[in-house]
């Protein structure tokens, strides 16, 4: 199996460049939410396993030097530093996505004092839109929510940081990050991108591309485990100059020395908060192995393909059921999701959870499909559109039925 | 055995009242640092082995209800909660110690907007003045750093909050909980504690004794694993009105209807911030099950039998060696470990770690002995004595030989 184009040709065995085997599969499961909770990769159960009744249990404190806890943050972050095109020393896996974006973001408003407005995006994941307003109180800044496309237009010389998410957690639409952060340099601003739906699944060149900062989640197509440690990642040409709140002992430059006194450890290390946490970074650095042997270019190619097959398939087969499609046409503008709307979406997902198909639904009729392009299979695609279309037919009857009732009473 | 004074009758086969047997204890080592990194309770390795290979694994994305995975950071704070004196509601399992403390402490000095000053104890864990420094930086206080027996009388009118290590991590010298709330109650400012080296050794009354906030450390006498989950405690009488700074979607109101705008949870809820990390709180959950059928009261005579048998040791076998006693003689006045002072300290617990004896060392010359009441034994306190005296007899012999070969030198 190649990563491209292997849909509608017949199937093969198992074959160089597919990674489904690297996970756990539940037995008649069809998953489309790995952008939620990425499936377990095998290797996970045994790494926690490990670090439970070896490292903890057996090694006790010792284990921070003998099993190499105290570089689990960095270690994990290198490995989602290839994901995302960062060279090393500049992510690092710690705290949750929300406490990270904190972070970096008063970290960008220090950086810009004087500038008086943050810029995102109306359509952000909200975690994101609220943390933007507390710390806009904090420092007195204000906030300027706007439509992505409308970002660039924006810009000015009072906006000290503009907050974006690169692949739309509803509609999947991607964002072209160079131009962005373009622009954001034009106008003197700093770029921070929450890549929680682009990690894994979707390419992005943060260092080519200018970035300043990013954030993004551990636990959707990184496959880290519910609720693994998030990760940030901040250029090396601002880590010196960087003050970030949250200036626990875990950033300190010698932190076993207990000293009185804060000094920022040198470089992203002083991102780190309060102690690593061991167990939850090691199943998402044990998580991350496997995309061992890929490239982001291949597993897009994957994402781009299996994306495709579903929506040609709303085109034929579901658009007559009366499903829009949320999500853009173009492979260049859409992440590894797609987004179908409808007024019954709520009831078409519970539907296909009963035939064990799993994928989300988000307010108000979105009903979000993730392909995950190390596990998720043409076959996956084909599955889905069928089910779909065999749980319209089973509606029409209790829409049927319904509007009868309706008439008696 | 019972919890009091059986040190030093005749020994007893295992009795009720002795929980050792809920630890894995690696063969062949005495343990007495469970005041930095707990024993591995034994139901935490199956917990967690079934949170990964079956609520991950094969529940998915399904288990944030199907197994209770919402509602992990409350269960595992009401275990907490009775272990720290205080009612349902109040204490919630989440982050980091760091960043729960700067939650409460931001929360703290809005409450008392207007005022000032910041108090604290001179020798707080590091950690904690550093987050202190960064939050009065923010708000444009001033931090006042006193000895903790002067703290009352530092209070006045300009003081928002005091923050107060109950036990201190060197010495072990605990703090009247109810004394000092009563003081800065006085003075109209809000009291914080930090029972990092308390909850689960030593009783307190958070509820009883007054208490506004406090936070705490999942890892040490907890037995939450390697930078388990912190918690807090939020005193029911502030939680409506408290507007904690990491605004995240898990401390929202309704954070699965994904609103743009921000609106706290009611309670101790809206402290949380990211995503529940699940795995961690898994462990921390099922680890506090060690306490079960446990009450401070007993597990702090046990507890002040063992520090005080081993404070007997260091008087009739040690002091002779040049150690002296740097925690409190009172057993009212001391938490859980015994601190000793030694110019070769460092030395000694290297030379008591080959031996297969674990504390630890704290700068400058702080030997770290901790005495967890549901694992250790009378037994590993005869045994600390005789290991520490052994060492010197061998270090004297090599002290005389570097001296020996200093005056050649």
């Amino acid at each position: 199996m190649t990563f491209i184009d292997i849909h509608p040709g017949p199937s093969q065995d198992p074959a160089p460049g597919s990674f489904r085997h690297r996970f756990h599969i539940p037995p008649g499961l069809r998953y489309f939410d790995g952008n939620s909770l990425g499936l377990m990769p095998n290797v996970v159960a045994h790494a926690v396993s490990n670090a439970v009744s070896r490292e903890w249990a057996d090694g006790l404190i010792r284990s921070w030097n003998s099993a190499g806890w105290r570089t689990l943050s960095q270690r994990a972050g290198e490995k989602i530093a290839r994901l995302v095109g960062a060279e090393p020393g500049q992510v690092i896996a710690c705290d949750s996505t929300s406490v990270n974006l904190y972070k970096v973001l008063v970290s960008a408003v220090r950086l810009r004092a004087g500038r008086t407005r943050i810029v995102t995006d109306v359509d952000s994941f909200p975690t994101d839109l609220y943390i933007i307003d507390e710390v806009a109180r904090q420092f007195g800044l204000s906030v300027q929510q706007v439509r992505a496309a409308d970002i660039p237009s924006s810009l000015d010389a009072d906006v000290a940081a503009i907050v974006l998410t690169h692949v739309d957690y509803r509609t999947a639409q991607a964002h072209d990050m160079a131009q962005y952060n373009k622009a954001a340099h034009a106008a003197g601003a700093l770029m921070i991108w929450d890549l929680s739906h682009t990690a894994g699944a979707v390419p992005c060149a943060l260092d080519a591309s200018g970035a300043d900062f990013a954030v993004g989640c551990g636990y959707k197509y990184l496959n880290g485990g519910p609720g693994a440690p998030g990760y940030l990642y901040v250029a090396h040409r601002h880590q010196a100059a960087c003050d970030q709140p949250l200036a626990g002992w875990f950033g300190h430059a010698r932190p076993f020395e207990f000293l009185p006194d804060y000094a920022p450890a040198s470089g992203v290390d002083r991102f780190q908060c309060g102690t690593s946490p061991v167990l939850a970074l090691t199943a998402l650095h044990a998580a991350l192995d496997a995309f061992d042997g890929t490239s982001m270019e291949a597993l897009h190619a994957q994402s781009c393909a299996l994306t495709d097959a579903f929506i040609d398939g709303v085109d034929t087969r579901l658009a007559r059921h009366g499903f829009t499609l949320a999500s853009p046409r173009s492979r260049q503008q859409r992440g590894s999701h797609v987004s179908l709307r409808h007024p019954e979406g709520y009831g078409v997902m519970q539907a296909l959870a009963q035939r064990q198909l799993i994928g989300d639904f988000r307010m108000p009729d979105f009903m979000r499909f993730g392909f995950a392009p190390l596990y998720n299979t043409f076959e996956d695609v084909e599955a889905l559109i069928d089910a779909i279309e065999q749980v319209m037919r089973d509606a029409s009857w209790s829409s049927e039925e319904h509007r009868v009732r309706h008439a008696f009473t």
